[in-house]
């Protein structure tokens, strides 16, 4: 039994990454391949634990440090609890999310060295690297729009925030050979997209599905 | 006003490292210094949160690398929040427990590679390294007595493991240069060694007490 391959989607908020999660583990269940969907941070009850700490206690102050740790712990037991055993076992995994978000967010736009984000990440994945990364790119009053914020003097450090991220996001892609999608297009333009670069980097897949 | 000095107490659980803390903040106290107890993980919100994973959540199983992190995580937090503010208004800070922990217990002890935990403990800490760690270091069958557990099965591999705890403890403090305090003794004899000490290493703290 082949190894199974590990497919990444990244992004910022407002890319519209959940409803591809959902297109790319379908088209990959109609090809007849199994496949485990995961969210980093999450999935696992030591990840969801530390994802109730990182996005939903808003009482507590987090340095920028303690923030990239937390993400490395849940990533720690994501690899190792679910994502390993399920490409060992032939699966193909689609993640929502992994080291890249975690170099953009706390290296490029906050604060921390990206390249020392990279060394501790790679502690943390134990080394293992996505087989294909596919970066949502949305432009930055898209973003806005489908956020729905008013553009208040918050909206205006929210798009200075938001540029660093982008930015980030289009050096880290560039760097790690990811493909960029431009998600600013409707979503089933955006799932076509997808799709061909999926069956590019893995031409065994190429051919139609099991009831094309 | 000079900066203070951060003093680290390490030793296994049944070291008697909780009655030693006392001791030695009444200690400065009585000098007339400024000073701060704090415990690693802990003594922040966010190392609080933590803390209740790392310690309180018994069902849920954790790698050796989630659980190293999230010791960084809190100890990242600690250090920014509370331990160098508090240095740098010339305050003492007497820390139960700090990076030598994480070293002995996820490296010795876990599995990890101890030079590995080091690099990244030096990212969370941001390179402040304690002026003196005290490591109480207690026989085995005296921790095991003071912990009162059975001597079943578990309890064998118990011992096992505290003998990696302790070996690890002892190769630590020789590297770093911590002065090791034979905790086996009675509490009274054991925190006059802990004074003899903490005066060896801050000379200038040798005179009487403010009531003295």
């Amino acid at each position: 039994m082949s190894r199974g391959k590990l497919i990444v989607l990244e992004g910022m908020d407002g890319s519209g990454k959940s409803s591809q999660m959902a297109v790319v583990a379908g088209w990959l269940t109609d090809r007849g391949h199994r496949v485990i969907s995961c969210r980093d941070p999450g999935s696992t009850s030591v990840g969801d634990a530390i994802r109730e700490i990182l996005l939903h206690r808003h009482d507590l102050q987090m340095t920028a440090e303690a923030e990239m740790f937390l993400y490395m712990a849940a990533r720690s037991q994501l690899v190792r609890e679910v994502i390993v055993p399920a490409l060992e076992a032939g699966s193909w995994v689609v993640s929502d999310r992994f080291l890249m978000s975690n170099i953009v967010y706390q290296g490029y736009a906050g604060g921390l060295d990206p390249n020392q984000v990279r060394v501790v990440g790679d502690l943390a994945t134990g080394g293992l690297q996505p087989d294909l990364t596919l970066l949502l790119d949305v432009d930055l009053d898209t973003v806005a729009r489908r956020l729905n914020r008013p553009l208040d003097r918050l909206e205006a450090r929210g798009r200075d925030y938001r540029q660093r991220l982008q930015e980030g996001y289009r050096c880290e892609a560039d760097r790690d050979g990811a493909v960029v999608i431009d998600a600013t297009a409707d979503q089933a333009t955006v799932s076509q997209q997808i799709v061909v670069a999926i069956q590019a980097a893995f031409p065994e897949l190429a051919g139609p599905g099991v009831d094309g």
